[in-house]
């Protein structure tokens, strides 16, 4: 049976490749879930993006009734100050990997703690694009495994 | 003239009785309003709880088109970080209740200080569904007193 | 069998209702015990004030020998910074409940820290007289649930 | 062609002129608003509140459909939490100015940092409604320069 | 009558338009207060200028004998450290205004904190020349509104 | 009628003039107590010390029973850390002087901050059994102006 | 030989008895010197007082020409913050007593800290004009003792 | 001539063996007191144990009319917060060892500061029972050495 | 040309599988090793561990030697408090990966922080051996992108 | 069968006995060691001493190949910043003491924190050569009991 | 064509040779001034002294005047607080160094930081009246190389 | 006798003029060696330089042996950080000077801060290869002096 996979974006991410392509690249978040959703085939992936962080909790317990295997999740801002996120993805139980763009330990010192990551399976910061693929990588060796 | 009261909560409240019982118990959050409604038959209670900072912000001003006498305020996440619930609490002046399932001061560090507390009537924290009952004692002492 | 409940005040609350009644109000401690000897008729009272740390402390662990079913606590000044009392109540194990006449967290910034709270069951914060009576009500809850 | 501006306020400011006038003045919101297309004719306004960060930040990346020439943003009380408006204000790079009503430096010590200014126009605080004058003002000065 | 402004820069200020126009802009301070006489010709100005902290608590203390409706205070490098200005400004208890010409939040962390505005009327920060402007307008709204 | 005044002293004074005459000289709290009786003759004076936190709350309050025009207190280590004996001092409301033998502020950096001193009518620190003396002349020139 | 002592009074206490009596009484800087050289008809003063910080470190050290016994300072705002009026008092090696009309401890934060007390003798602080007294009253015993 | 040696226990020490074995071991205090009399028939031992800071400094005066060669000093809770418990032992100039039962610096982050230990010989921590036996070798290797 | 990359691992890494398998797992340092080959065997691999950090700084230094195309880095403790080794990775100038095993955002305080990230291409923490696989796909997807 | 002891001294500690002998005693580290089996010659002592943290990493782990009871560390300077010996420490599980020769609280602020001693058995500090024999008295006490 | 360095020295730097020279040495600032003369007799020095921060930023803004190809800054004092000197030097934009006599890492910890090195070309600290002759010999190698 | 000058250099500093010359000039650490030589032809030079703070901690010990008169210590990196080559200077008692390349107060702000530099003679910083000279200047000054 086919590992399904809830990918969440936080704030101004839906500006992704429009806005400041010196920091996020040119692929818009489109085009990256798109890129994900080819590179691997048999993953069943449900894509959320969203301004708000209480849609954003709200998508992480949708992910109860999605059945999601994993979450993958890049909560941009909210990242350092949500405990609402934190407390969701704790609630929720499923394996969550914290993925940045950016590496978020180069920029401002605000950037530099996460209030989601000591939940989280893992983190991955700084690939860019790639920095999702890893993630779905990171999932599947432990799915497989 | 039966008495109205306010009963908010925060995100992930929602899940209450679902998940992590051994934190937060076991009666989901709509057991518990019925519970406060068979224990105080008298007073007219009125129940919201959303996931978004926002949308309690909303809800605490609208407790002025409800003539609440009281608002019972459980904010989770954001009691540790909401200004903009403070403001919301000092602005529309009707007192209100801080509320917590859990002791918070027995967790971790960041949920010890509350942004709202210091504009709120009082604090009652880590008697589980108790903590609600508690807090309409308190309403009625007073309001009867 | 009725149940034991031992009330310990601690620094000047024995000046409570002589001195400062806008912040602590009108009544003495003597009537607030007596008020909570009358709301509850049921239940077995041991009353105890000291303006000595250490007389608390003993106190704490003089509810052994009493097999007090619980302890509420109104630590006063000692709340925020003695040890030697957490250490008490985290030794006799006897259920605590922290209470406050004032609301603690609307005052000086050195009154928002409690070194006890978290080994207490939990804390009530800002009712007045009530608070006690409070208290009594989250004892009986979980004794007799 | 008439200059275009959009005037963002934050969580509460619906309130304004029913609470605390003491604080924040007799004129409600829709007041300011009007006052402000009489003083300037010529300027094309367009208005929005929300009690919801994530709307906030929504209506900053709408700006860029408006075409907006400048960004007249109250965030009130997440001016000094949010990161997620700060991105959106730096990802769309219309020209913004943080104002607000009250002096915010002689308020409580946490409403004296902002998230959002450093990367705004500037900051123009204290004058009350008139801080929204005076920022269109700016943008005058600088739009006809 | 006409309206007596007093116009107080401090340290460094006096090198305006010949040293780091990136940052200050090309205009002398000759320059920029004989703008501020041509904008508003009915107010009487007088201007002072200083690199010494003692001769700029003298100046405000002197706008007691000139009866100086406001104050604009640009204090520079001493606007972070100077508790005398402050006192200075607190004591004379004629409405004052502090400005900028630069954006100090988007400047070194030191230069965000202002021992001086929380007892001036507001702050205006980051408009170039046009921060003196925009002060002399908040002035004019008070006085004749 | 001649004025009384408490004269208070905590932990380890009692061992003035014979330990560490380096730092507290070599007069005993005997003798420092008996030359403030010969230098005030007309001053009823009332001697009290002790090690014990809970005892120097107590004696604070028992000043009521003196009435007591005065406290002079030197509540020596408890200074830095009592809010039990601040809070006495704030609720008996006697006008209280903060007295120290040696200077304070040239010793180790905790002994720099005062728990006590924000509710006191002033603080006298540095000049040895004089302190005592200069503390009743603030007294006396405050009852007989 | 009659003692000399010089009296040095930081920046605004110019203004003493013309502006906030609440805080600082009625009587102006030139009664309050009257006054100390009525008191101690035989003691040589000196006054001085200035805005400038570098004056008031130029006087301490003209306190060696004037072979001055001992400097009462009143440092004012500088006390906070001058490490230079620290070096030149540390210098000069004349006894000097750090003063304060009001209680500097009551009044906000950055006050309750002086760069000066350390290398003064000691300190009063709270006593109105009478602190000046204190303070020839302090060098008197010293001196005569 | 035999040693005289002092053993001081501070609060909640009296409960060792009874409460909490986990942490501190199953002796009583009775009953390592009686071992060290055993393992050290040559050396006169007074043991006290109090709960109060204050009779805790009165015991470390004592030792001065004891004689004592040496103080250990298990200060407990008071070991992070008293500094009348270390005026008492830097004044009476008897050698002192602080020990400790169990490893402070492996327990809660407010264990890991002790008050006392600069003005001690040296610091034994975490031996169970066995920190007193060799807190009192260390004192026989000096005094016989 | 096959791409070179060098795999550096930090102190105690060389008692991967032998200590702590439940926070570091059952594999050892060299079975990772070895299994990086076999999963990318177009890529030629060095290996360096220490425990030492001036041999990690040398071999950092030594990949400009063997022109490795990038370095994955798991510094271990050094990761959170050597500046040498992020002087080196910013002197080299070869793309570096920063991997930890563990997630050490879930871990102590103290691991939250790395003085390293700030100057390699990104962090990936939390899977365990596969966090250098992932970190090998990230440098071919960089590589060959 | 005779318990063996691995004695590891840091940096520095090869200097014991030629410099600074005011803080450190006279005795050689070789002179201590030699002691150390005089005194205890059924145990089977292994001493290292190193200056490099990585060696000392190192020695830790080369305990396990000497099936070592114990091991008395000496980190000197690295105790307060080396997490690699911790983690060190931590991984071999051999029961380890913290010893120090002087008293580190009685020195600078910077030698109060250890970063090792929450995973070492306890610690000593401040007896000087005999640090090390109560170290092995502990360890003969628990290997024995 | 002879370079021209300006030396400038603040707050009570005149009292060089006269006062606690154990600490700054026994030559006075005219000594060291002659000194620098005659051992750079084809360097033109200007030299400056004043207590008084403005007057130092004055100078600093004359060094433009004087054509000065390099400053010379001993900011006493100041160089901890004074961003007036740091803007200043910033300013003028000629090479200025900063210069201590003592080792001002060796004393207070007030003294440890300078608000004034960032913007210098370098520091030179503890070599008494040879730091300034230090400075001259890093001009000259650098105006020469 | 001519004069024993011990150069000792810290991580990374063997790259020196191969990488980074912007920050740290074109000269090899090799060059910068025989430039020393050929400047001062009459002292008695030897050379260290390590990635080890082991092996610079050892080579401070062995200044010992070789009768150095002085050492010139660039820590680089571990300025900021060890504290094992603190105690080795403060040990040795051969005066040191520590110097730096770059200006590290214009660096980041974990640069600021050095852990040696209290216990050397004095700090040079800011003035390329050339601080070594200037470091060899105030040697020779001060041991010809």
């Amino acid at each position: 049976m086919s590992k399904k996979i809830f990918v969440i974006n936080g704030p101004n991410l839906n500006l992704l490749g429009e806005r400041e392509p010196g920091i996020y690249g040119t692929l818009t978040l489109k085009e990256i879930n798109e890129g994900l959703k080819r590179s691997f085939p048999d993953i069943e992936f449900t894509f959320f993006q969203s301004n708000h962080e209480g849609s954003l909790v709200d998508s992480i317990q949708q992910a109860l009734q999605l059945n999601a295997d994993g979450i993958i999740l890049n909560a941009a801002a909210y990242t350092h100050t949500s405990i609402a996120l934190r407390d969701a993805v704790a609630s929720v139980k499923i394996p969550t990997i914290e993925v940045h763009l950016s590496n978020v330990y180069a920029r401002e010192e605000f950037r530099h703690h996460s209030q989601i990551a000591s939940v989280c399976r893992g983190v991955i910061s700084g690939f860019g694009p790639k920095s999702y693929t890893l993630a779905v990588h990171a999932f599947l060796a432990e799915l497989n495994g």
